[in-house]
């Protein structure tokens, strides 16, 4: 099917519109939190012998186009990829454009993220090699999407989604092509060692377990066994020896910065003065942020407080940084359990000491398990393209309807004790705080509190959290007041995207239901 | 069924008579090495919700019978157990005696292993709690099973082939109880930490994913998150605490002792040096050698070989002991891969050095998975009850019939580049190289080489190995030569069993398929 076709549409219960089938698979519209009733089995990868895998364990072979075609590539597959590399990838392309060498035709690419510098990817649609993508769509790919050019619908989950739509079932991964810092010829492999380390390897550990055909691509080879072993040989078909898999420089930041700008300084420090006020941060608390610039600073000063205070934590949740990386030395917390890794102290780290951990979205994140790690978090801050005054987020695209964003962890990590955004109150003279965002990706009865340079506002329905801070000098407002005061100083509301009338993507929520949809736009 | 059923018996590649029909389900009679082409997709576990789990992470109830109530433990259910806990396990008969208060009957008792302090296992088959064990069964619990009193078959399988067969589905856990030395209230479960540490928890890991309900019983909870996670709390339905998961002078030996008799240590000495003269101790090698006295004899001669000619092994895979664990300390070996701990030094060791790697069946011996590490050691030091002039192997059944032992990694080991048996030539006067072994356990064309305090017989079909030695001052000799000295010495052949035409037990080959039959005693 191709977009053009008619779609059928369905309200869910967040009063979206929303199609019910995507690329010709039946959709269940989002039912609301925790409604949804998950059932039936998980998917059962094929059965392998050990007789027709190499004795001495040895799976290279030449090159990907050979590992691929062995794998038996063909029109319509899935292909998928992890993003550990970010910017910095050159694998997925790589695998991309020898599937194209191979001639095959109308793939599903399925990332965990795209990014700007795997833009060639649009040739590849446009020569009906890649039929989509369903992963996050960063940049240009994002655009291309939300433009109407891409022939299939794109699907944005979650980290934690992710996994769930593989585990049980919805995307069933063919070909997983997993580039590798360091391997070994059996396919062990490793993310915190090698030349193009990039830390932990968690986004990729699903493919390996689930897909039916996994290929390891790296630039590190080193005798068995490949210790840490991230990803185990064990699930492994082959293995491909390349020059290169990535550009170090935009793999890992050399330095992670922490924002200069006085506004963003003044929301990182009263996010955390509202831990300490509001008395989440304790002994044995547990917090998560980000490595955006306003997230780092917030951690700079929540450390500073712990310090003062005397308080120590039991664990900090990456995307980890070197001011995590501190607080771990510093003795401020026991444990950074580790979902992705950003900058070269990190990934030291990660390599060296055994009490930052590698998480994987199954640990962290997955809502279709016995639970997971997001509930378990005392707060997590989060940032936001947009947030309405139902507390709403959005982070996928921006106010003119355009999808330049993942989801991340983001809709994961709403499951925190508590979700703070900490968003500047406008951007660009749009502001931020609007009646009704653009594309629902996190419903606002999980979203607990807006921090911004002008106030902060707390979600009514946590009288808890009210109660907590009453007689604190934090400034305390209603979300409305905050909004009316950044659309004086804007002249008024963001002007409503030009929304065509046509699905591109949707977004699924973290129990696979389909929670909202990106329009075409233009 | 009852084993008094008149069962159909078929004769499978090797020439046993085995059973078509094992307690209510087909069998596939052994093909031969390497024959069994595996089909099919592997066992798939239901997909369960977060929202059905508490958010907070705490699985605690307060006792295991709770646990097994709220897991729907009924009548008929299969119900399983680790053995990293060795004879001081208490949590198995916990389980099972809670199951029996709750008036559940005919259970199949899955364990690892059992053991002689188990006993009391009796008396839950006596009463109608348990149908069978499936499972090895060492000393009382598999005379009882020779006794043909139990009312089920017993199966017995390697390692790797209970991995394979929980991940084939061939067995369906219904409920796994997991002692664990130190764990979360989330289920996160460690072995290497805690009054009743044990090291590794590798043979629970494939219990801890497929079966439907996982409890973890622990005598060590640790504050969110026990680190490191051998087992995963997404995996696990509740958490009990118990005062005591075992005898820790039964759990770990304080110390591993090397054999005194002059014999053993002359056929420890004699593989040693057959590693060395054959070229296979050489830099970047790796073997296997169990922690029996022969076998620990066995390491520290070749340790010394080592030392003497500047060899240095890529990894040594456990059965950890204090004689591995000096052997990465000197920089004899840059890993010790290990599937069991056995002594406290060990313990110590893998609870604290990255280089001591935890495995499981999975990465170590699954045969049905895309190749194992089993196939990738050089060689591979083993023990037996008997081996015949055709070089089989039993490890299950004495020469009287009785089964009084488990098949271990030992099957699966035997992939490995070279198998070398060491055993003394006779045990109490009964010869231990026969002309049919009464069990096969492992066929003889993947055991490469006898070592006896007499001499060493090679395998004829490994010529490379007899080149190899050519010229060297081993006493090599042919097998018959060994066993006719033997039975000079002894007296004659032994006596062959006394045995039933009524099948108790059946040996699985390491794909699934029945390689020999255990019948019936006296």
């Amino acid at each position: 099917m191709t977009v053009t076709e008619r779609v059928e549409l369905a309200q869910n219960a967040a009063g979206r519109m929303v199609p019910a089938m995507v690329n010709g698979k039946p959709q269940i519209p989002y039912l609301g939190v925790g409604k949804y009733q998950a059932r039936g089995r998980k998917a059962a990868p094929p059965v392998r012998s050990s007789k027709d895998y190499p004795e001495n364990g040895d799976k290279r072979v030449p090159d990907l186009e050979t590992a691929l075609r062995k794998c038996g590539l063909r029109d319509g597959m899935v292909i998928s990829n992890h993003h550990h590399l970010r910017d910095g990838d050159r694998v997925a392309l790589m695998a991309l454009q020898a599937a194209a060498k191979l001639g095959v035709k109308d793939l599903t690419w399925f990332p965990s993220a795209s990014f700007p510098s795997q833009k060639a990817a649009i040739e590849l649609m446009q020569s009906g090699v890649i039929h989509r993508i369903e992963g996050s769509m960063n940049g240009p790919l994002g655009d291309y999407c939300t433009q109407g050019k891409m022939r299939g619908m794109g699907v944005l989950r979650s980290h934690g989604g992710r996994w769930q739509a593989i585990q049980d079932g919805e995307v069933h991964v063919d070909v997983a092509v997993i580039a590798a810092p360091t391997a070994d010829f059996f396919g062990n492999a490793d993310g915190s060692h090698g030349k193009s380390a990039c830390g932990s390897l968690g986004f990729a550990l699903a493919d390996s377990i689930y897909a039916d055909n996994v290929i390891v691509v790296t630039d590190n080879l080193v005798t068995f066994p490949c210790i840490p072993w991230q990803i185990q040989g064990n699930n492994v078909d082959y293995v491909v020896e390349v020059d290169s898999i990535g550009d170090p420089a935009k793999i890992v930041s050399g330095t992670t910065q922490i924002t200069r700008s006085p506004d963003r300084l003044r929301i990182a420090e009263l996010v955390a003065r509202f831990l300490r006020d509001a008395g989440i941060m304790r002994n044995g608390f547990s917090f998560q942020a980000g490595a955006g610039g306003i997230a780092l600073a917030f951690v700079d000063f929540l450390r500073r407080m712990m310090k003062e205070d005397g308080v120590k934590a039991r664990f900090v949740r990456g995307g980890s940084t070197r001011y995590l990386v501190d607080m771990l030395q510093e003795g401020l917390t026991d444990y950074i359990l580790d979902g992705q890794t950003f900058d070269l102290e990190a990934v030291k780290s990660i390599a060296s000491d055994p009490r930052h951990v590698p998480t994987s979205p199954f640990t962290s994140y997955n809502y279709h398990g016995k639970g997971n790690f997001a509930s378990m978090v005392d707060a997590v801050v989060l940032g936001a393209t947009e947030v309405d005054v139902n507390f709403n987020g959005n982070v996928v695209t921006h106010s003119d309807g355009r999808l330049l964003h993942g989801i991340g962890g983001w809709q994961n990590c709403l499951a925190a004790g508590c979700t703070i955004l900490a968003v500047p109150s406008f951007r660009d003279r749009i502001p931020v705080i609007v009646d009704e965002v653009t594309t629902l990706t996190g419903p606002g009865e999980l979203i607990d509190v807006v921090v911004t340079e002008r106030g902060i506002a707390i979600n009514p329905a946590r009288q808890d959290l009210l109660d907590a801070v009453k007689g604190s000098r934090l400034p305390i407002r209603p979300i409305q007041d905050i909004k009316a005061e950044v659309e004086r100083i804007c002249g008024g509301n963001p002007a409503r995207p030009q929304r065509g009338d046509r699905p591109v993507a949707i977004v699924k929520w973290v129990d696979g239901t389909v929670l909202d949809t990106v329009w075409q736009v233009g």
